[in-house]
């Protein structure tokens, strides 16, 4: 755990160097539009300790797999998210010193994102070795209205010489992936362009044969106000710069601003590349960088209108839930059906990919009630688009007659992943997005997305389920054998409860929306029938067997459902016997030692609680809750967040606050000693969901929005805003008091704590805080 | 499955070129003398496909540790079996014409490898591209009087032309590993020197700085008759050659021997390499290529006079068993207690390391029953050198107090292996290690082995098992979570019946052996309490309880032990169920459909059955043998070994010899598809052993040696000798008749067919064979 990120309702402020933690800070400060981005990197050199990373989303390298020993099954490469081109840097070298902090004493240092008005900003004073003395000050962005364009201004104050001053901004696209599975590149140049004021790079994905175009245009301004200049160029392998040579007075000012834009040959043919992006360029250029600013953040400051979260009395909670509405905001808009939320989204390489479950399970609830229906809808035809590859991924290891496993990871519905106890095994994720149709369905009342998409993916899911159950004749039930659950600290169990839970679902709510699409859509029903070649009575006579006979293990003593089979032949130990200094256990403990344990890493058995919450009741919950909450470590970004909504649902108020704080500052505060690397951005989406949920009380009953909201004892109010349908609510909840209010027209009928309320159109309801309300 | 090996009784013949089968050719063909070994590659050039080896026991290379997925505990490196200096190399040039198979045309080829004496021979005819037709004729073989020393003669005759012929002998360490994580070269060169008739190069490993050198010197024989010749010399990096310019006249001769050493830094100061080389070179040089010859020979004769197997009417069994024999001794001799009996032997690189569990459970019966009892100490003594390293190795997982895990694959003692589910949990291993310990004590009654070395390991194995189980509250058993037995195809299981009845059974065997050290050795007892800090009563109690409660899995219905906690939720189908085109399952099937399978890769709760053999009755083997054969694919090597004893022991005459000629054959038919990488020499101790104690029924009971043995109907006859402490024996089977003959000159006093008998010295005793003895 770190803490030195200065706590601040708006900002991520770094109020002086931290060099060792420069990769972190790198990371909580990246910018991003769903499109673009990269991390904070310095824009002149620097020879310290950093991560460089701009990432163009959708384009990637298949990296030829790596693995110690192989199994059969496992996929022939990774998708690698790219390091695409520094575009970024300016290298600044006055008189014949380069500008570089990490040989410079630095007077003064502040870095700070602004989350509002979605900016990157750095000021400045080093002594450089030579006793010059200057001053820094720079701003940089991504738009979020112009998503291929970011801009940087940089101005250098002479604050104690006179002497010349050498800018070059330039473009590099010869540069390497840090995971690179072989430690090759994986960019090849294809053409290039420079003179003074611009230039440009057309680099090529080795493999994937990709194209992305750089782009930069230039402007010089002494002390505020532009003015000409001349310029050489250089010109390398994948490389463009301008080397711009100028004189700096003391106490005078020069600012470079850089204007630059990546396109993707997934949006334009390649041979126009060069030409869309200088005809683009060129007209972003002749705005300006102040009015691309200023259309940026007033973007930036509607986005917030809708999906902000109000924290009064508790900064550092405050600062947490705006980092991760901020982060999920740049990593996915919702704009493009075939992207889709990478795990680092535009902060880090890591993990590869762009897919995991954590979309279904963690992100859609965010998007459902912050963005428009297109945004989930989107989210959901991404599978539905991928299903055809999900068949091929579940045939390829044995499985047939369309039955389809969803990818682990993945970047175009092909799985990338290489562990088999995860990449066969964890197969639960196939639920999570059979259940997100549901979630959809349940929030927007899209029945029609059922029909056929939704349909579709149930109907290859629960193939596959009905496949990969087994009838065991010693327990005469049906068992799942060899599965890995979502607590990856146990791998190739037996009927792990979680995913039998979930395949049992998913084959009952199959079998709904069939009769949804025979009342509803019966000659389409008809058509799907023959293209899916649906022997109806056959198929659905076997899951009516299975969703009764599935063998869900159960203590009777202890009245909970078992993780797994065999559970209790564990050494039941809590977590507050193991040694401080041996957490987190995956950086301290053999695996094999932790598998053994009873340890638990993210929310499992309780996953499914927290799922199907409204089939228990509280006691039940509770029970579990009792039981596995002192299992849990928590070495998942994603489990904290389950275990404050349940714990909030029964009355574990002091509980519920302090997982909820460790999962929304768990990169502010670098938690698990892993956000160098680039942020959870997924887990991001549990946050939200546990404070919406979890204090908020949200849910979906009976086709109304429902909440029972309390309040932690150290805050003095807070406030979230949902779409819900066709309505837009602003809920405020102050210490003894909840406002609702309707902000759109119509009127909404709502639950509030079980019990039914109108508000009409621009109206707003009050009521007392039922302190007592999740007490059992 | 390939037939292409001439069935012969004492060779291995390859009477036409198969290039396509190269690799398996030079496999099989290989040849060692447990210090060096090379495959049977071609002396002169060869584009072809071949897999060039050349092999020098101890010499290894540290290969940094390569997986998908990084797990803790997982070693920094696996040893990998370095390619060392070719120096079988001759090229041969013919006016401008290099000789190479590969694009000469073939007209007669004969490969044969001699296993009565112990060396390869070539004999064929080809035609160049320009017409010109030569007849080689070559013999080469690598010394098992001086373990250094390797000669070839290479006879070239012009059958239809007279012209220049360039003989060019050389050495070369510019070689590459195929089996390499990185593609990194592992040699660098320290020093070479060439001179006409002679040259000698001494390279270093990298990492481990191993130094060694090759040297060779050369003769040039004209029509059979040596004559003078002169030499350019050739000098690059790493390698050495000399270029010998001759004329020849059709119908002429022109012979060149080729003399070799090798000498490695494990055995001379690294500083006197290439003058220890030189000296010992010069040595053997003059004895002459015919002298070297004849004194291996003969010392293979000797070799074949105590551990031949001798089988009338079944060419293709008896090529078998001689293959199995000769490949053992190639590979371990016994004589250097810092090797071992690495699972590719001289055949190849695969698999690394040099140690596996497979050397004791598999080769340590053929070295105590053929060996002087010095070897199989040996064997012993390489795991109590070990221990430290064992107990390191159990540290680094979590264990403490001493606890041992001795690794799966090591060069030194260190663990190599890097898959969690083999490395961490196939820790039936430390059971075989002291099951072997067991083993050799009662075969040799070497009684004082257990003090102190027996003791010690079986201290640290013993240990381990205490704190690898814990106690399950649920079933009030000690129980051992998360372990892979023998059987691979189960990964990660729960109560491994044959993990448990080991572990069980060290502990017992520890107790016993204590009760000895106490009774026997008194104060070397009480040193020994003081060494290891061996809390007697504590650690004993503890084992007591576990022998007493430790959880065996079983089915009452079918009165069988379960191979592991819920394999009756298995979809139980049989062997004969899977389609042939999916054999064997591990090139068809995905990893997840192998594990949920219920088919068994190897022996596995018969491994048990086979080592605990006294401790069930007959019926009760039968029973687990009627229940798990069945299910069993073999897809190890080292699995028909096991049956076959097991079915000969319970009267299944016919599937003892099916299963003893897959087992025996294995790599001449090349029956996995994989000679091609190098022979299976560690399952060759398991062919021996399937043969002594299957067909001879060979056992030790009561201190006493026992037979009681069967013969396949098809064959006439067969025979073999053992030793047994003080005694030789030759056990001559017939159609109808046993006969037992005391070759040495003391009385023994052994039981056939369970009846006491007592031969005298160089007496022989005659019964009837028993024909129903194993019914039951």
């Amino acid at each position: 755990m770190k803490d030195y990120i200065i706590h601040n309702e708006w900002k991520i402020i770094e109020d002086s160097f931290h060099p060792a933690y420069n990769k972190i800070t790198e990371s909580l400060m990246s910018l991003g539009n769903g499109r673009i981005g990269h991390r904070a990197n310095f824009e002149e050199k620097f020879t310290g300790e950093t991560l460089q990373g701009n990432y163009v989303a959708g384009v990637y390298y298949p990296d030829k797999t790596r693995v110690g020993w192989w199994k059969n099954g496992y996929p022939k490469y990774f998708a690698k998210v790219l390091n695409a081109a520094n575009w970024i840097g300016i290298d600044i070298k006055i008189g014949n010193e380069t500008l570089d902090l990490n040989t410079s004493e630095i007077l003064e240092f502040r870095r700070e994102l602004d989350m509002q008005h979605g900016h990157l900003s750095r000021e400045f004073i080093v002594r450089l070795p030579s006793g010059k003395k200057i001053k820094v000050v720079t701003r940089r962005f991504v738009s979020i209205v112009d998503s291929e364009i970011g801009a940087i201004s940089y101005t250098i104050t002479a604050l104690n010489f006179s002497d010349k001053l050498t800018l070059s901004p330039f473009l590099d696209f010869d540069i390497r992936n840090e995971d690179a599975n072989y430690d090759e590149k994986f960019w090849d140049e294809v053409e290039v362009s420079v003179k003074p004021g611009e230039g440009y790079v057309v680099a090529e994905v080795r493999k994937t044969l990709f194209h992305v175009c750089a782009g930069m245009k230039i402007n010089i301004l002494r002390n505020g106000i532009k003015c000409d200049f001349s310029a050489d160029v250089e010109n390398r392998t994948k490389f463009i710069a301008n080397i711009i040579p100028l004189t700096i007075r003391e106490g005078e000012s020069v600012t470079i601003e850089k204007i630059a834009i990546s396109l993707s040959s997934e949006n334009y043919p390649k041979e126009e590349m060069m030409k869309t992006a200088q005809n683009h360029l060129n007209s972003a250029y002749s705005k300006g960088f102040i009015q691309l600013e200023h259309e940026h953040s007033q973007a930036w400051l509607e986005k917030w209108k809708t999906s902000d979260i109000i924290i009064e009395g508790d900064i550092a909670a405050q600062q947490g839930i705006r980092f991760n509405i901020f982060q999920l905001h740049q990593t996915y808009t919702g704009e493009d059906e075939r992207l889709n939320i990478g795990p680092k989204g535009f902060t880090g390489e890591k993990y590869g990919g762009s897919t995991y479950w954590d979309t279904e399970a963690f992100c859609l609830p965010f998007f459902l009630a912050t963005a428009p229906i297109e945004v989930s809808r989107k989210l959901l035809k991404y599978r539905h688009k991928h299903l055809s590859k999900a068949i091929e991924n579940a045939s390829a290891l044995g499985f047939n007659q369309g039955a389809a496993l969803y990818p682990m990871v993945t970047m175009n519905g092909e799985e990338c992943h290489n562990e088999w106890e995860i990449t066969f095994e964890e197969v639960h994720r196939n639920g999570a997005i059979a259940y997100a149709i549901f979630d959809y369905v349940r929030y927007t009342n899209d029945l029609d997305y059922l029909a056929p998409n939704g349909f579709e993916v149930l109907l290859g899911i629960s193939r596959f389920w009905a496949q990969r159950v087994n009838w065991s004749e010693e327990k005469q039930k049906y068992v799942m054998l060899g599965v890995t659950g979502p607590n990856e600290y146990e791998n190739n169990i037996n009927n792990n409860f979680h995913t039998n839970r979930i395949a049992q679902w998913t084959l009952q709510y199959t079998l709904g929306t069939i009769d949804f699409l025979k009342k509803n859509h019966p000659s389409l029903y008809q058509s799907l029938i023959k293209k899916w070649q649906f022997n109806e009575e056959t198929e659905t006579d076997l899951w009516h067997a299975i969703i009764k006979d599935i063998h869900l293990p159960y203590d009777a003593k202890r009245e909970i459902f078992l993780q797994q089979d065999g559970f209790l032949d564990k050494n039941i130990k809590t977590v507050d016997e193991i040694p401080a200094k041996e957490r987190p256990i995956n950086q301290h403990w053999s695996w094999d030692r932790i598998l053994r344990s009873p340890y638990i890493k993210q929310a499992d058995t309780l996953q499914s609680l927290y799922l199907f919450e409204d089939q228990y009741d509280k006691k039940t919950i509770k029970r579990h809750f009792d039981f596995y909450e002192p299992l849990t470590v928590h070495e998942s970004s994603l489990s904290p967040c389950v275990h404050t909504i349940l714990s909030a649902a029964i009355g574990y108020k002091q509980k519920a606050y302090d997982l909820y704080l460790r999962t929304s500052r768990l990169d502010l505060d670098d938690y698990n000693n892993d956000t160098a690397d680039g942020c959870h951005i997924t887990s991001m989406g549990g946050t939200w969901m546990a404070f919406v949920k979890g204090f908020g009380g949200m849910r979906v009953q009976n086709g109304m929005i429902s909440f029972s909201p309390f309040i932690p004892h150290n805050w003095n109010s807070y406030a979230f805003r949902i779409h819900f349908r066709n309505n837009v609510l602003k809920i405020n909840v102050l210490k003894n008091t909840v406002c609702i209010e309707n902000l759109s027209d119509n009127d909404i009928t709502l639950l509030l704590y079980d019990q039914q309320q109108i508000i009409g159109g621009n109206m707003k309801s009050e009521v007392q805080l039922k302190h007592d309300h999740h007490e059992i």
